[in-house]
C-alpha cells in the first residue's frame, strides 16, 4: 500500500466516474467508492466519506462534470437548467463549506462563458476545469510542503494534531505536506500523531495516511504531548488551520491551543500550515471567531461499545479553539512563511496572493 | 443515589462479608460485590474491581480479618499459619502496591502481638484494626479536604484529572476531598473532569462519584482543558499524586504535567493533593522516577467496538508524567499546604508526620 496509489478524490480512467477513498471506513478498511451520479457524490460529502475543505470542493467540481456528462439535453438552455439544478443540489450537501460553493460556481461559470460551444465541448471544458481545480490544490499543497521542509531536517521528530493531511486535500495536505513531500525526496521523519479526541482524526486518518506513505508514525493520546515534548522527541509541532485572523490568531481543531502553550513552555517551534485563502482579513483577532459546540454523544458514546460516562453528567464539547498569535513561531502558506509580527507579514502574503490573481480559495 | 450510600469498601452489617463497589462496571452499573472469602477479595484487587492505593489496603485488611473469622484452627500456631498464608496470598494480588503489603502487615502484627488471647479475641482485634485503618484513611482525607477548602470559594469551577476521589480511598478522596467535604457543608462547586485517556478514569470514575454526590459536573476531553481555562471557567486545578519527590516534583497520571503548563500560562492556581505518606524523601527530583509504559492496546482498541488505528502504527503509552515543582502552586496534605520552596516546606510536613507517629502510609 503506497500513498501514491491512495488518492483522496480522482476521476477513474474511463472519465465517467469519481473515485473517493471512503474515510468513514478508515483505518480498518480501504474502500474506494465508484460514484457515477451526483446523488452518490452528494451523499459522500454529506456523510463525510470525503472531508476536508479542498477535497470536498474537488469532489463537487467533478460531480458537476459528471452531471454534464449524463445530461440528455439537446439544447444549451435545458443543458444549463440541468447543470444549475445539479450545482444547487451538490451545494446543499454541506451548506457552510466555502470551498464547496466556490468550486461549484467556478465550474458552472465555465459553462456560462462557453455558450457558443456544443454540449459535448462544454462538458469537456468542465472536466478540464475540475482537473485544474485539483491540480491547483496539489500545487498549493506542494508549495506549502516546500516551505515547510525548510523548517526541519531529515530524521526529525514532528508532532501533529487532527488531520491536515492528504486526506483533506488532493495531495500532500498542509501540515503533513512537508512529511509527504520529504518522502518523495527520500527523507524520513518520525511523526507523533495526537489521536485527537473525540473524533479521532489523528488515529484514524493522519496515522493511516502516514503509515500508507511509509512514514515512521507513533500514535499518542492528546494528554501525552507534554511528555513527548519534555523528552525531546520532537523538534517542531505542525498543525493545520481552519480560519486565520489578520493578526495571526489561528482557529483550529480543539486541543491546538493547549499544544501551542506547551510548545512555548518546552521551547519547541510551533508552526501553523494553511493556504493563503484561509487568511480572513475581515477578522481582526481570534476573539471574533465563534466556536462551534458539538453533540455530547461524541464524547460519551461515539466509537465505544457502551456509554462511558454516568447519566446526569454535563458535557462541554467545543470543536475548535483559537491559538493566540504570540504562541505561533510561523505561519506556512504557498506564498512563504509569515513570521511575527503577523499583522504585517500576513498582509504581505495576502497582497501577494491577490496580485497573483490565483482563484480562491 | 447519594455518595453516602456508595461506599468504596465496607464491612457488611453482619460483619462476615466485605462489600466492594465494583469499579469495572462503572459508570453504567452500580454493582456491590458481597465477598466472604479471600479468593474473591484477591480477585477484586487483581481485576481492579477495587483500585486506588488506600482502598486496596483497606480491602486487604478486611480480607485478612475474614480469613481469621473463617479459620477452623484450634490452636494459635495453626491459626497463625493460616493467617500467614492468607496474608501472602492477598499480597500477591498486586505486588507493587505499597499500601497493600503495609495494611496486611499491620493487621498481621496485631495477631502476632496478642498471642496470649483466644482466637476469637484475636479475630475481633483484627476486625478493629482493619476498621482503624479505614477510619484513619477517612480522617486523612477529611483533613486534606479541610485544607483544600481554604483554597476555593462556594460556587467555584474546579478542573480535575483522572480519579483522585472517594473511589480510590475510604471516603472523600484527595483532590476531590474538598468537593465532597464542601457538599457536606452545603457548598456547591462546578467540577470539570478530564476524561483521562486512555483508561477514562475521569469519565468513568470521577464523573460518577461527583454526580452521585450531587455535584455539578462537566465532562471534557483532555485536549479541551486549555479552552476551559482560557474561558475562565475554573479558578483552580486539583490533581492527585502517585509519588512526590523531596523537591516537589510530582508524578501523577499522564496529562498532569501538560495541565500544569497550561494552568501556569493562564494564571490558574495548580494544586497537588496527597497524603504525607506520598512524599518520598529518598527521591530528590522527578528525574529519578521511572515512568511505566503500558500496552498499545489501551490506546488503539480498549473500550472501542473496533480497532481505531491503522496496522503498523507505533504507540507510545506512558502511564504517568512528572510535573515540575516550578509549575505547582501548592501541595495539600493532611498536615497542611506546602508552598514553594518545596524542599523546605515538604521537609517540614514530613517531619510533622514522623513526629505525629502516625502509621504509614
Amino acid at each position: 500500500m503506497n500513498i501514491m496509489t491512495l488518492e483522496t478524490v480522482s476521476l477513474d480512467e474511463n472519465e465517467n466516474a469519481l473515485l473517493i477513498l471512503d474515510q468513514t471506513k478508515l483505518p480498518n478498511t480501504v474502500n474506494i467508492l465508484h460514484l457515477k451520479d451526483i446523488r452518490g457524490i452528494w451523499n459522500a460529502i454529506k456523510t463525510l466519506q470525503v472531508r476536508g475543505a479542498p477535497a470536498i470542493g474537488i469532489a463537487a467540481a467533478f460531480g458537476l462534470y459528471l452531471a454534464a456528462l449524463q445530461s440528455r439535453a439537446n439544447d444549451y438552455p435545458s443543458f444549463m437548467a440541468g447543470l444549475k439544478d445539479a450545482r444547487d443540489f451538490l451545494n446543499s450537501a454541506r451548506p457552510t463549506a466555502v470551498n464547496l460553493s466556490w468550486a461549484l460556481n467556478r465550474v458552472y461559470r465555465v459553462a456560462e462563458t462557453h455558450r457558443d460551444k456544443s454540449i459535448n465541448e462544454i462538458t469537456e471544458l468542465l472536466r478540464l476545469e475540475a482537473l485544474a481545480i485539483k491540480a491547483e490544490d496539489t500545487e498549493t499543497c506542494r508549495r506549502i510542503g516546500e516551505y515547510g521542509l525548510t523548517l526541519i531536517h531529515d530524521g526529525d521528530g514532528i508532532l501533529t494534531h487532527c488531520n491536515a493531511g492528504q486526506l483533506a486535500t488532493s495531495k500532500y495536505g498542509t501540515a503533513l505536506a512537508p512529511i509527504h513531500l520529504g518522502r518523495e525526496k527520500g527523507m524520513n521523519f518520525h511523526v507523533y500523531c495526537d489521536e485527537t479526541r473525540p473524533l479521532l482524526q489523528g488515529a484514524r486518518l493522519s496515522a493511516f495516511e502516514l503509515i500508507a506513505d511509509g512514514v515512521d508514525t507513533t500514535l499518542i493520546c492528546d494528554n501525552m504531548s507534554s511528555q513527548v515534548m519534555k523528552e525531546g522527541r520532537v523538534s517542531a509541532v505542525f498543525v493545520g488551520c481552519d480560519r486565520l485572523a489578520a493578526n495571526g490568531d489561528a482557529c483550529n481543531k480543539i486541543g491546538t491551543s493547549g499544544l501551542a502553550v506547551m510548545a512555548k513552555y518546552y521551547g519547541v517551534p510551533f508552526y501553523v500550515f494553511c493556504p493563503a485563502s484561509t487568511i480572513d482579513m475581515t477578522i481582526h483577532t481570534g476573539a471574533e471567531i465563534v466556536i462551534e459546540q458539538r453533540s455530547p454523544d461524541e464524547i460519551t458514546e461515539m466509537w465505544y461499545s457502551k456509554r462511558m460516562a454516568p447519566d446526569g453528567v454535563k458535557v462541554y464539547n467545543p470543536a475548535f479553539d483559537v491559538t493566540d498569535n504570540s504562541l505561533i513561531t510561523g505561519i506556512v502558506t504557498e506564498y512563504g512563511i509569515a513570521r511575527p509580527p503577523f499583522v504585517e507579514s500576513l498582509k504581505e502574503i495576502f497582497t501577494t496572493k491577490e496580485s497573483a490573481n490565483t482563484p480562491n480559495p
